[in-house]
């Protein structure tokens, strides 16, 4: 079988890798991507077939996996390619963004699997879980199987795993934001020292976080900037404040230039977040 | 030393004891509270002196231990009485509010410390510290030594200590407004048995807190309403997003009815969230 992915960055790579384990051809279409992304399409063996029009003509499933924020567009090709195969979206969308983009898929001929990935690229046996939902769903879990991604199939709710990854991706990443903001807050009230000596009278977990290194956040707050609004919109569609996740999207979009260096500081971080003047605050 | 506290709740009490543990006379004034407050201050052995302005005469030194809502009335009824001595407000309020009451306080002829409380009622030797910031904080300290009550003097900084409350009280409370948040988005999507599944893959704190007993939020989340929104205000005063708390402010209130209930689960939480409509969202 042939699999199209859109498109390869670390994750979509670690889903190609599962794909091939599980002895399909895993194909990308470098026509506009970066040299960065071609790098690390060849150095993981996948199939080049240049064009999305060409990686909907040739593979009977195309994966969509980036960015929050091209999501649809994304779908939006791949109708317009007339793909009439099994198109799964594996991003981190709310499922109201998941329901317009099965819609764009399906009207062209398509079908659609709704997919949510939980964890980091999956290159540990089973640590990375790709969820699923929707009817089709069943069908996904053999392009993987005896790679290293995990799958589990949810329910026949069109769009639950979705839901799902934004219920879980609220917790880690909303709470990465609010102790950076906390910080932000506290050395802007002179009180950074006070708070991080009062964090260690507790288990430690909060003040070892607060001072250790911070790249493993500000390398990615870039693409989390959609996914918190993302989130938000999910919070609001459940009739619940979305406040929290708006605040998180703010936030990491004040820590996104720091993607450009290789290792960052908490000091890094406060400096960031303080320096610049607040853009749409919730 | 006769000290005055307005007003004796479940905290208040605590900190009445510590300074009887240290030697000195802790007053309150019964006039207009609830019997509930009477019981309280009766058990631990106050002294009632009627009226606000009895103990502002008789008292060298007032205590503001009382709801967000209420500190700066408190302010005004204590300025209204001329007092001259020593006033602490030992409230959770926002840097800015602590630094109106100590304009109120200090024009009417008192010293004002500022004062923060973190830990529960202080009824444990040195689990729960009273943290005093500004020019008298030091003068604090002999009020309470020898009690179960920690103090420690932050520096000369105004209101420090109501800022490292905020910024201690953001994570804490913050964390659990944002759990039952996403209980709530995912039971009204669908996925919350998912999800604790999933948490439960994990270090199981989440999963253990998302199914134990709720009654430790929803006892006190009627207070928090307010605390929240002192803490959005904190956080934009710095300059960052306020939105985490607003919205934190908006899950409490729904709870807040919960506090008739002895005993309450999840279920009842994640029901409470989802019948209300959404006020003030954030």
């Amino acid at each position: 079988m042939r699999i199209g992915f859109l498109h390869p960055g670390s994750m979509g790579v670690s889903l190609a890798a599962s794909a091939k384990a599980a002895g399909h051809d895993a194909c990308w279409a470098s026509q506009g991507r970066s040299s960065q992304t071609r790098e690390r399409a060849d150095e993981n063996g996948l199939t080049d077939v240049d064009t999305v029009q060409q990686l909907c003509e040739q593979c009977s499933a195309i994966v969509s996996i980036c960015p929050p924020a091209i999501t649809v567009d994304v779908s939006r090709q791949v109708a317009g390619s007339n793909f009439d195969g099994l198109y799964l979206d594996a991003n981190a969308i709310s499922p109201q963004r998941a329901k317009a983009i099965a819609g764009i898929v399906t009207k062209a001929g398509a079908r659609y699997v709704d997919g949510g990935v939980i964890g980091g690229p999956a290159w540990t046996q089973d640590k990375t879980v790709l969820y699923l939902s929707g009817t089709h769903a069943g069908d996904v879990v053999d392009w993987f199987a005896g790679g290293m991604l995990a799958t589990s199939v949810l329910n026949a709710d069109p769009v639950a795993a979705s839901a799902l990854k934004m219920c879980y991706a609220a917790y880690t990443k909303g709470t990465s934001a609010l102790l950076y903001g906390i910080l932000g807050t506290a050395e802007a009230m002179g009180v950074r020292q006070a708070l991080q000596k009062q964090w260690e009278e507790g288990d430690g977990v909060l003040a070892a976080k607060a001072t250790g290194p911070a790249s493993g956040v500000t390398s990615r707050a870039w693409r989390w900037i959609d996914e918190m609004q993302e989130i938000s919109c999910t919070f609001e569609e459940a009739g619940l404040p979305g406040g929290f996740h708006a605040a998180a999207s703010e936030i990491f979009r004040r820590l996104s230039d720091l993607r450009k260096e290789s290792e960052t500081t908490t000091e890094q971080v406060v400096e960031a977040l303080l320096c610049e003047p607040s853009e749409g605050r919730s």
